[in-house]
Formats: C-alpha cells, sequence, structure tokens
C-alpha cells in the first residue's frame, strides 16, 4: 500500500484507513453497475461525497483504482485455484473442481445480479491490459495440473502450451464469463463433468484423422 | 416474394427487380458496417437515394429487410452444411469439415473488415430472435451426423440431444463469430482437427469420475 507518515496521521489508524478503502471501493463497484463504464477518482469522491485527496491518498492514480476492483472481482477465483491445486484429488477430479469451482461462483454472481455482471464483463473486455495477469495465473495453474495429469498417463505426447490451448478452448463456456449471459440454461456442473471426462479420455496427440490428409478441399 | 402485379409493372421485369433488390441489400450491409446497428426501409431509402415506395415494394416491413440481410450473411452457411452432409466422408471427416469450413468462411469476413464483422455479431445478438432459425438449422444437421457416428460406434450411450449440446459447448470458439475477435491467433483448423478427434476418441455416456461422488465440496 503507497501510504506515507502523513496519510496515515490524516486517516487516523491503518485499519481504519483500510476499512475505508474497503467501503470506497463498495462505491466504486456500485458505479460501475450502475453507469457500467470505469471509474475514476473524482468521479468516486463526488458519487462517495469523500474529500478528493481522502480518495488519491487510497488510490495513487485511476489505473490503480480499477485494479483494485478487479483484484477484488478476481480475489475468490485465485483462493479457489490455490485450493484445489493444493488438494490430493486425482487429476480428472482437480481439473474439474478447477473449473467447476469457478464457474459455479461466476453463475451465482451472474444471476444474483446479471445487469451488473454485464457490465463487468465488458468493463474486463475494454481493459484485457488489466485482467490478463489473472488469465495468466490461470493458465499457469492449468499447466501444472496438465503436468500432474501427463504424469499419471493423459493427454499423451502433447506438449503442455498445446494441451492448454486445447483444453481452454474446450471448456471456454464454462471460464468465459459472458457466456454466461446468453447460455447459463444450457450450462451444468454434469455437462461440465463428461467435458472433463472426454478430455482426459479422448485428448491425445495421435491423430485420428478428422482433420484428414486433404483439408478443407475433401468433401 | 411479395410482389404484386402493380409493383412488378414499377419495377421493370423481374429480373430487373432482383438485381435491384440485391443491391438495395449491398446498400443495407454497407449501413450497418458504417453504423453497427439495424436498418429501416426509410433509412435505406435515404442512404441509397431511392424513392421510399420503392423499398417499400422490395421489402414489406423492416423485419423483412432485416431477415433478407441475415439471409445473406447465412446463405453460404447453409451451402457449406448441405455439401458436407450430403458428402460420403466418414463421421469423423464430416464433423470436422461441418465446423471447419464455416469457421473458414466466418475468419474470411472477419480478417476481412474487423469493425464490420464486430457490428454483425453485435447485431445478431441484439435481434437473436431473427437469427434462430439458422443455429436450429446447424443443430438439426449436427444431430444427423451425431446419429451416423453413433451408427458407427461413437458417442456410445449418449442421447442425442446429450451429445448435440456437449459437441456445441467443446466446439464453440469455433462457431461463436464473436470470438474470432478476441483469440482468432489461438484459432486453427490443425486444433480444431484435435478437438473433433477428441470428441470421436472419449466422448461418451460413461461416467469416469471427474465430477466425483462429492461435488463441489471434495477438495
Amino acid at each position: 500500500m503507497r501510504l506515507g507518515m502523513r496519510e496515515r496521521a490524516m486517516s487516523g489508524t491503518a485499519d481504519q484507513f483500510d476499512s475505508e478503502k474497503a467501503r470506497m471501493l463498495r462505491f466504486a463497484e456500485r458505479m460501475i453497475e450502475e453507469r457500467g463504464d470505469a471509474v475514476s477518482r473524482s468521479a468516486l469522491a463526488g458519487y462517495a461525497g469523500v474529500p478528493r485527496p481522502r480518495i488519491e491518498a487510497m488510490f495513487a492514480d485511476d489505473d490503480e483504482l480499477f485494479d483494485a476492483v478487479v483484484a477484488g472481482w478476481f480475489g475468490d477465483h485465485v483462493t479457489i485455484m490455490e485450493e484445489v491445486l493444493a488438494s490430493d484429488l486425482p487429476p480428472n477430479r482437480k481439473m474439474f473442481e478447477f473449473f467447476a469451482r469457478r464457474f459455479r461462483l461466476q453463475r451465482e454472481r451472474f444471476r444474483a445480479n446479471p445487469a451488473a455482471f454485464k457490465a463487468y464483463c465488458e468493463l474486463g473486455a475494454a481493459h484485457f491490459e488489466r485482467v490478463r495477469s489473472y488469465v495468466d495465473l490461470a493458465d499457469h495453474y492449468l499447466c501444472e495440473l496438465i503436468a500432474q495429469a501427463q504424469a499419471e498417463g493423459a493427454f499423451e505426447g502433447l506438449a503442455i502450451d498445446r494441451a492448454l490451448s486445447l483444453i481452454n478452448q474446450m471448456v471456454l463456456p464454462y471460464t468465459m464469463a459472458d457466456v454466461l449471459t446468453y447460455m447459463d440454461e444450457r450450462l451444468s456442473e454434469e455437462k461440465l463433468g463428461q467435458i472433463v471426462d472426454t478430455l482426459f479420455a479422448g485428448l491425445s496427440a495421435a491423430d485420428r484423422g478428422a482433420r484428414g490428409l486433404s483439408g478443407l478441399r475433401a468433401a
């Protein structure tokens, strides 16, 4: 936290400062949900009825405010991924939980407030560079899961990066938040389980001929 | 075509009328690409510099104009699906071509004009009820492919509707047009081939345990 002696003195104790900051973040989230757009520090000060210098002591610039909102959104995702990675489930169970728990969290958020959820989806798409580190972290953990699965014979012969890309594509409806906004009723943990079963039973480097030798000119 | 004697007389021969209509559709497409929004008959008349009654003789109402634009977009998709269904390729090759040819068409359109492509994606999402019949037709043809594949031992034990839903989810990045707008460089015919291979090797009704008995509370 960027907090000098002077700001700390202005703000009371560090605990008070942190809880005030958390309260300001709730205001920022509410603004995003209402307006569907990113929030500046000055707009937040006006909305929350707080002096601008006080907001500026909490967030060094508008990007830091945005990043704090993003961190609030993805914090639970990171916790879920770390818990699943630390568990001693077999690889197929682990991969299912890795996707299913985050899917369930997203679905709860979507169903609790579809309009706010859409606002966050659009904001994340428009500012993807500030979300990327969470996507990269998820890829990092998924690579660990793939390595564990390969150690037990799954995904035979596939480079980890290739398996990563193919798995990400095949489970995309369960990770890409905005898919919920148009096909919530067709997504389920049961289907996700069948997809993970399919991956473990069928995904390998073996060319089984679907693509054919003659490419798109064949039929 | 809704075309009375009087309109036909006004418009010259039916051939002239049809080519004029096709020309007006090009104008409508250009308007959509420029504005990113649906087009009314009166706006089209103004844009094309044509008397409004002339446009009204071609399109009974704004919905009919919109449907004609949608038909122009999906016409090639329908041709592709029918050609693939009529071919005598084995089921895995057929399913690959079924998805790959339409993916390639979408990708060509996207790369030729990304902004116009995005405008069509947004328009299709906003007026999904007018696109639904094409989605339903694709599902209908995919069910035929699934039945052919099951006759040769694939997707064992799965109800056709269930296989349809799971396959649609696992190939979603290659059918949902707007995925191209954010991950074009990660999609390829080669990966699609590996996904179809994975489906044919691994998708069945067998519960292989990814979901576990204890659901999401397990890890």
